[in-house]
């Protein structure tokens, strides 16, 4: 009888069962131990016949992934559940999910448009600069090219950083300067050294969509508090301190990523006058400094890394495929970040660190970053009266950077916007992607330096494609 | 009166009160929250007076670490508490602890003489093949030079590691293979995939005294099996799996590190048979690939990469400066690894990737590690006759790579050794530091590529002067 059963059931709907029990078990929400929904309760909530989950149910004993109890039910057996980050609640869609838009951005080719990602096209970066650099490391000493790096990094390229520090107001001493593989690989070992499972921790709403994949690796509570046009809202963040006590707060000061802000030297006192009272210690990311004509108020100047925390790479203004960051931070934090470092890398990456100096070293890289800054100005403000005749609206008009973070019209939601977008190969970047608090699905962050005619063309017949649908729904209820 | 006390008591003790309590924090063996000992209490415990410790928690309450409960005592306050690696259980003595000698071979420059690091000196590796491979990477592409990487790597090289991979028996499809910074950073993202905390890893004793470094910043529990010249004790590491229930099997085929030895055909297959048993996965670390002249038994090979992951990099044959490892495992397990290194380290090292890959084509790569396996077999001969002389002796002679473990003449103690070493400027790799179950007190591992005229004289000495006090201990209880 059973075995008809099993011939008529598509393994279709078998294969669904089994799915969703392997998705409960990897998110973590049925743990090692736990008691499956018994047949009869999960055959009438998926809807579909008793055998159906009978036969799901045995082959996933038969798998390993769960054990039966005779007159007792099915339980999960207590066996590895990777680290999914994709199947971890909240279960995002697709399209607003930071991780899937990484990749999609990351492994599509020239062919693919990408005005939602982060980062200049290859042309804009200096070339130049970079092959003189290769040629220079080529004829280095043996040991440079063969030899793991140092724990803290190559003394000339620290010595470089510390300058560069001093010239934004950020004091801070070769020593207390170290190198890393790139500045989110900053912020994780910052995390792994900071953080206990159970901490919270505060972004900015909206934020860099990277730092709420990152956090969830570390299975860290996140809050966030709304961002202004001068900074953080403070009394919102005062509220916030108070109550929910986040171990960290990970923001940007100088070029805020994705509005394009610029933190106010007032707003920047007030935030750490809080910090100060509530124990919070700060990671300022200023991986966007470059892109600045003058330097605004850092929080680490005004602190002195007393709480605060700087990290830096040159991903964005000189190269992502040659690795360089740093961390700058107390002498004691640097100490306990040295040995974590061996422990994870074991040695720094040398050559990366002897090309990245040779490259910033060279005159020729200062003068493609000013060349830059005006070839970024004029590329907002193209964008900006671009997307303003298709009735998209910059938020503010940023004074430095490649993020215009826009308002879109007539009530669109981004994410739909977004899907309509991947279906012709153009990969956006909908702002609730950037919203822990999901406040942000009528905005989207675009990159000046990655919009061309085609990218206009394609986002105008996207744009029109939805308001043809949204008007259609128009007696529904919103979908914001 | 209490003022007066302050001026007569010396800072130091009071500063040393104080250490102790930071220490314990620190160590998390005070946590947030928890009651100090009382001023009387640790008064006599630390053989100090009661107004030593009062001024000492006073000024650590105006410091915030801990709090005062007028009538109750003193508590942990709810602070930050960084993971601070060498603070934590078990406290290890400098002198075996995996990440000081780490830090000493790493920081220390071409004067330090170190024949207990892992490494080969850079006039070892091939420089020429080096040098033209950043000739070549330098007139590569705009998109080589400045973009992310693809998450997975560049294709090329993950084609050419298959092949390598077929070469020595394992099957993997390209896209089986992630390219990674480093085999260390592999071996860490595996870990923060697979793991839990609380989880308990098995490695071999002895191990290469990185896999403690890493498995301490995972917070995992770590146990050992015995290591025979032909691979784990079968018997021990049954009874391991059954009791202690690992989640992870860490471990070296083809040429273990620290012992050289080489697993056999047979081992190799209870290890199979037993990891299918108790559902163990094994992490299978094979970056000494390059020095075997014939290809031994790989788990990977047997296993088909269902249970077994192989991780690689070619930090010691080609140049540790230019970071690059790899992962190879099932495809699942692949796609989740994919995610956790987005959000921990973005895109990967384009650059790097292509200089591997140029360097790993060009015709003098293989003649170059040809050679060096001949110049390793004649090192190792040599080494291992002159340490003889000394009463030091060889525990296998190994068929491949770069290191002897050696026991120690007349019941010394390697980390007795290790430390009047160092007092010389010789950085020694004393037993211990390789055993989880300090069961190696007698051994020490020698790296022979890093072995000259002058080591093998301040060796000849240490010994001498550690025999020396050392017969003045005799009748003193075993350091053993």
């Amino acid at each position: 009888m059973v075995s008809e059963a099993i011939q008529t059931v598509p393994v279709g709907r078998i294969g669904m069962v089994m799915a969703t029990i392997r998705q409960r078990i990897a998110a973590r929400s049925l743990v090692a131990g736990s008691r499956l929904p018994s047949v009869r309760v999960l055959a009438r909530s998926m809807q579909v016949s008793v055998s159906t989950v009978v036969e799901a149910y045995n082959r996933l004993v038969a798998e390993g992934a769960i054990l039966s109890r005779p007159g007792s039910g099915f339980y999960v057996a207590s066996q590895l559940a990777p680290l999914e980050l994709s199947a971890l609640e909240p279960k995002l869609d697709r399209a607003i999910d930071p991780l899937w838009i990484s990749r999609q951005s990351l492994e599509g080719d020239e062919s693919v448009l990408k005005p939602g990602c982060g980062w200049m096209p290859a042309s804009w970066l200096p070339q130049q600069t970079i092959r003189k650099a290769l040629r220079t490391v080529s004829r280095g000493s043996a040991e440079a090219l063969a030899n793991y790096g140092s724990p803290l990094g190559l003394p000339p390229l620290r010595q470089l950083i510390s300058r560069r520090l001093g010239e934004r107001g950020v004091e801070a001493a070769p020593d207390q300067i170290m190198l890393t593989e790139s500045g989110t690989q900053a912020i994780d070992l910052l995390c792994r050294y900071l953080l206990e499972p159970g901490d919270t921790v505060l972004v900015d709403d909206p934020c860099y969509f990277n730092f709420q994949a990152l956090l969830r690796a570390h299975r860290i509570r996140m809050v966030s508090v709304p961002y202004t046009p001068a900074g953080p809202d403070i009394d919102a963040l005062a509220s916030i301190l108070a109550e929910r006590r986040p171990r960290l707060y990970i923001t940007n000061s100088a070029v805020h990523n994705p509005t394009g802000a610029t933190l106010s030297p007032v707003i920047a006192h007030r935030v750490l006058k809080l910090a100060d009272q509530h124990g919070l210690i700060i990671i300022e990311d200023d991986i966007f400094a470059d892109f600045e004509h003058a330097p605004a108020p850092r929080l680490a100047g005004f602190d002195g890394l007393n709480r605060v925390i700087q990290i830096g790479s040159f991903s964005k203004t000189l190269s992502a495929s040659a690795r360089c960051g740093f961390v700058a931070a107390r002498p004691e934090w640097i100490e306990g970040l040295i040995d974590l470092k061996i422990a994870t890398m074991f040695g720094g990456a040398r050559l990366n660190e002897e090309l990245t100096h040779a490259a910033l070293s060279d005159s020729g890289f200062r003068r493609h970053a000013a060349a830059l800054r005006v070839r970024l100005e004029r590329a907002r403000r193209e964008a900006s009266e671009r997307l303003r005749e298709m009735g998209v609206t910059p938020w503010i008009e940023p004074r430095a950077g490649i993020f215009l973070w826009c308002r879109l019209p007539a009530g669109l939601d981004s994410a739909d916007v977004a899907r309509i977008a991947l279906a012709s190969g153009l990969v956006l970047a909908p702002g609730n992607a950037f919203s822990v608090g999901q406040t942000a699905s009528g905005f989207m962050r675009f990159n000046v330096a990655q919009m061309d005619d085609r990218v206009f063309e394609a986002l105008q017949a996207c744009l029109q494609q939805a308001l043809l649908s949204h008007s259609d729904k128009e007696h529904a209820p919103s979908a914001q």
